[in-house]
């Protein structure tokens, strides 16, 4: 069977060809229902745009970028497993980059975005840079992920870091814990991530009464495994070691479990464990520990949804500030036995 | 201070700025001597080639493309983590797209590789396409990662994959294990990972005179946690389970050890699991599991090298066939106390 052609899609959905190719390039200005037709014949026809045809007729590459810090962190990889379908169905292929947090990778990036560059837009999760480094040309085909917030230039998706913190540091202090140490704080002007999560800690010490022990808050380079099996070793080094533990991220969450199973502790009677990301990897840990779950799906969709108006718009947009939803997810690691047991 | 030049690199190291050209570009005329010199310069000065007046003048991209099944499976983004950074110091940009293992998308990837494609060549591992679907024609800049074995046309980076599972087999016969199941099998065409596994399977069973009870093979789509749990799940459901399994990823390992630990059973006391693949994930899980670790450093850079060679040879290369090693590492899901503890 030949492959269906745009000409077919829109024979059967009963539109012109040219409104096919705006439903297939994004346009805005195609009705919900005409839209509905038009995905519904496309979806009937197993039909894929050319797009390499469709880029020499516009100008374009028909290429996003997304670029991450660490691919080989399993959030940035789900992320990165959520937006390539996405885009893909609007047409778009996507590259992504990879930068360790290197400031100076990073403003290279930056400022190829848009010029002599094979892409039609950037998904940008930075790292090393702060907030003063992120560009101010608003007609920049830029969406930022992560902590920080838009300048008004650039669009920002992200989660609000400080209210999921609160809810992780007051889920263990509601548990009775009452030495509650924190894994993963980052010094100023990079690691904001790291800052607004302590924050968070701190509110829900302060919402509860509590003081906060300052030689519980441990720094953590990176927000990995070896990172937060090395300073939960510490913790459990001292003469008064926590009872709960807030790790930043699941991967410190799963290296800090492990020195805590290895030493003979029990999880959660002895020392209660939450983590930050929802990776796979910590649903299958045994025992499966606690986690603050960012809307993964919300925010990538949210992203590549920007992104697209953004290269579709005449004209430069404001930038708009946009918060993905979160929520606690509670499992052995903190409840014990009452948790739900997955699979 | 201003950034180092290539004139001031060839001024340090006292040779010809074409000489410090060539070393930059990976060309292969320069002698060992020279190279280092000018490598050292390089490193000293903190240069960083200008890629893109690079680029103008050569008509070349500066970038190279990996394309992977699955961006969200540790082995892949290790892989691409190793990668990437060799192929940045050698001046390549490197940029990811991931398949699903959609046989049409990977084969469309080959048929731009090299033609209206912003890549200079293409690092590929596939999955969902057979043998005879990779390309025959000898000048495309294109190495290929895994399984499959080069038809002499490009290049193919993998491990002995039989001896490999042969190896992981007999460590579990070794231990005195008589019912070894096998979790990750796949049918032909395609799935050649999982077929060479199961043969290394089946040797480990004919070199120790045991015969192989088909039933213990168990096959799955693909090789992820949620495959393992449901495949351990059946197994442990028989009459008759498994006193061991070989899982063909640690992926797949560790949804069966969730899925062990969650019925009380003791690993590997009970039943003993080994995986493929040394991921970080297998190093930190409890207990951690056996595997067995491909030289991910060595495919990841033998793989720049042959490509870089490639692409800067003047006529087509003939395919070469590199085999990477591999080691078996022996963790507590396999002997139990006696392994060595990590961290």
């Amino acid at each position: 069977m030949r492959d269906a052609t745009l000409r077919d899609v829109a024979l059967l959905a009963g539109v012109s060809p040219r409104t096919v190719s705006n439903v297939v390039n994004g346009y805005a200005k195609v009705t919900e229902r005409t839209r509905q037709k038009v995905e519904l014949a496309i979806a009937e026809l197993g039909y894929r745009p050319n797009v390499l045809a469709r880029n020499l007729a516009n100008g374009r590459s028909g290429q996003i970028a997304v670029v991450v810090p660490y691919l080989d962190t399993p959030y940035f990889a789900e992320l990165l497993q959520a937006v390539i379908p996405g885009a893909r169905e609007r047409g778009y292929n996507v590259l992504v980059d990879q930068t360790d947090g290197d400031p100076r990778h990073e403003r290279d990036l930056l400022r190829r975005s848009g010029r002599a560059f094979p892409f039609d837009g950037m998904i940008f999760s930075p790292l090393g840079l702060a907030q003063e480094d992120l560009p101010d040309d608003p007609s920049l085909p830029l969406v930022v992920l992560g902590e920080r917030v838009s300048n008004g230039v650039f669009d920002h998706v992200g989660i609000d870091d400080v209210a999921a913190s609160r809810t992780a540091t007051a889920h263990l202090i509601g548990l009775g814990r009452r030495r509650v140490a924190a894994i993963g704080d980052q010094p100023y002007p990079t690691g904001e991530a790291a800052q607004l999560r302590t924050r968070g800690y701190r509110r829900a010490h302060a919402d509860a009464g509590l003081p906060v022990d300052e030689s519980l808050v441990i720094g953590t380079p990176r927000f990995n495994r070896a990172d937060g099996a090395g300073a939960m070793s510490r913790l459990l080094d001292r003469d008064d070691p926590p009872d709960a533990v807030f790790c930043y991220s699941d991967l410190v969450a799963l290296g800090a479990l492990h020195v805590a199973l290895a030493r003979g502790l029990r999880v959660p009677e002895d020392i209660a464990l939450i983590g930050y990301d929802d990776i796979e990897d910590g649903r299958y840990s045994n025992p499966p520990i606690s986690t603050i779950s960012p809307d993964k799906v919300a925010i990538a969709t949210t992203a590549v949804d920007r992104l697209l108006e953004r290269i579709n718009s005449d004209r430069p947009l404001p930038g708009v500030e946009v918060r993905a939803g979160h929520r606690l997810v509670v499992r052995h690691s903190t409840a014990g036995r009452a948790a739900p047991v997955t699979n």
